[in-house]
């Protein structure tokens, strides 16, 4: 099938959640021994889950991170702390096991599969899923990053590879980034789909001081001027100021979102793509989960235009999905709450006699 | 040993955490494979526990959740939601696994330990510890809730119940409470303690309506007219409006802290009893992790007049230790990440060439 029949099929395919299986969540939180409520966004967590996996008491899912990397012709402008060769070694250091998404993946129960959505040079690691068209984007400054076939191509490779992994047995499955440069790329994105200016949008990435800051600011305003992304065109801004991984990630909260399964986001770079998969698809929205809330400025801008509130906000900067593993952990405790928790009635506990705060 | 002495000898005993422990675990996060502080939180709090546990690098600990539970005579005025047997109903629940903390404790990989610190009616249960001197305080609103030899016990035996714990193996210990009425004992103990109006400090706790509310603010507001507890005086102030489950776990942060182990606070109630711990032995607040922001306002005035930050903040407002157990799951993460990943120099991974943004 071609890369926009994917696409088209998918956009078809995303089902709304399903509002029985949410109402009857909510109802069985109102069972549990505890005052209704009382257990704040993790009781949400649970209603929310309820609806998007279709079931009222549904077990912890499977859990998949998927940390596509890529590399950015606009790194070559300084706009990163990091050189960018930073890009390979870290794909090395992922399927070593080494990086702090291997560290927390581990602690959350989830899997990690890397994906190299266009990095410069080549990993011969059977480990590694090749999804690429070529290794870096052009730069933004001058002309578009890539080729709307090519921004194509790279979101049905990961709509492909997302329901791939729902068919695996995977329930929820998160984006995670890494590509030196890809916040400049999630600035420019954010700043063209959710209307606001590249001084909001632009922070500091993994550090950036304030000379290489001024830089990255002048490119993102640049790339904008030169290539005039249309906003109404969600690929079209992909493909003049996006990136590989962002592609890639974009697709695979698309085809998660077809295939039912939970899509969790991390910080900016995924968040920009959740923009771009919203931008094609808002209903796959809905089956997203926030988990974080990063210390970039223009991640909190991201979330606002999706509506979404992330989960936990510790100041993180770090991208691979590593704030959406934790968020994994969050999501299996408010899962096995309604499965393992005692009813009034069945621990013989005296319900609230004033009580005035059930769930909406 | 008498009560008064044990908690002389636990004032004597807290050591400042480890300095030499907290730095080299500062060095060693800069050396891993991530830009310097892009963990946020996640690394101050590794960094943190480092000191705490004294030692640059500590294994996760052995946890455990210490749920106290006990009755309030304010209760009969109509300050809850509930009605007061739920305080032995839910010791109950606590016992046979049916709570929302037992749920969120197995999946922090954490131990529960229920103290009857003073419920009315007993249970018959060998898995209980018992530590009561009777059932239920006085109603704050005429006199004293508890003598002030009451209150030292109770104090006491937390202490020494904390310190077998961590020479049992503990090295993080969640204080978790139970109790229909404590948050309306939290709110006097936090006026008092933290100089803050009960109009400021009072919520709904559970969950009450408006003329519950009333009752709730003016019995605090009478509670502290007629007992004119001695805000210099943190034991004057625990006896006249605290409550037994409040002292005895303020003993357990105290010996918790003595023994050089994490304390984890949970919601308001526990927050009061690190207050009233604060009091006693203000060095021993260096030990202490804020798990999480509740619902209620008075929670935060708390937190402050410790000079804690919240690490979580999900409008939870249950108590049991259920926000602790969430937080030690991040514990957990945080303190694995120095232990597992790779460092710039084993993965071959170049260090940033602009980066200006060491921890400090």
């Amino acid at each position: 099938m071609d890369p926009r029949s994917t696409i088209d099929e998918a956009i078809a395919a995303i089902r709304p959640p399903d509002a029985a299986s949410a109402d009857a969540a909510r109802a069985l939180q109102l069972r549990l021994t505890k005052p209704a409520g009382a257990l704040g966004r993790i009781e949400e967590l649970a209603v929310w889950a309820a609806g998007v996996l279709r079931k009222p008491a549904p077990a912890p899912p499977r859990k998949l991170i998927v940390v596509a990397a890529a590399d950015h012709g606009v790194a070559a402008e300084g706009v990163s702390a990091f050189p960018q060769d930073v890009t390979a070694q870290m794909v090395a250091n992922f399927l070593a096991g080494g990086a702090a998404v291997n560290v927390l993946a581990s602690h959350a129960d989830a899997d990690v599969r890397v994906v190299d959505a266009g990095v410069r040079g080549d990993h011969d690691d059977p480990r590694l899923h090749v999804a690429k068209v070529r290794g870096g984007t052009d730069s933004m400054t001058r002309g578009p990053a890539m080729s709307r076939a090519e921004a194509e191509t790279l979101v049905a490779r990961g709509i492909a590879f997302a329901r791939s992994a729902v068919a695996d047995g995977y329930g929820a499955i998160a984006l995670g980034d890494m590509g030196i440069g890809n916040t400049t790329a999630a600035a420019a994105i954010t700043s063209v789909l959710a209307g606001a200016s590249p001084r909001i949008t632009t922070g500091r990435g993994t550090g950036v001081d304030d000379r290489a800051y001024a830089t990255k600011l002048a490119a993102i305003e640049r790339a904008i001027a030169v290539n005039a992304p249309d906003a109404a065109d969600p690929v079209d801004v992909l493909a003049k100021v996006g990136g590989f991984e962002i592609a890639f990630l974009a697709g695979v909260a698309l085809g998660a979102a077809t295939a039912g399964a939970v899509v969790v986001l991390d910080g900016y770079p995924t968040t920009a793509a959740a923009l771009v998969a919203a931008g094609i698809a808002p209903a796959c929205v809905d089956y997203m989960l926030a988990s974080h809330q990063s210390a970039e400025p223009g991640h909190r801008v991201a979330l606002e235009h999706l509506g979404l509130r992330p989960l936990l906000e510790l100041d993180m900067r770090l991208g691979e999905g590593t704030g959406a593993a934790l968020a994994m952990t969050l999501l299996d405790a408010a899962l096995r709450i309604p499965r393992e928790m005692a009813t009034f009635d069945s621990a013989g506990v005296s319900r609230g006699e004033r009580e005035t705060q059930p769930e909406a």
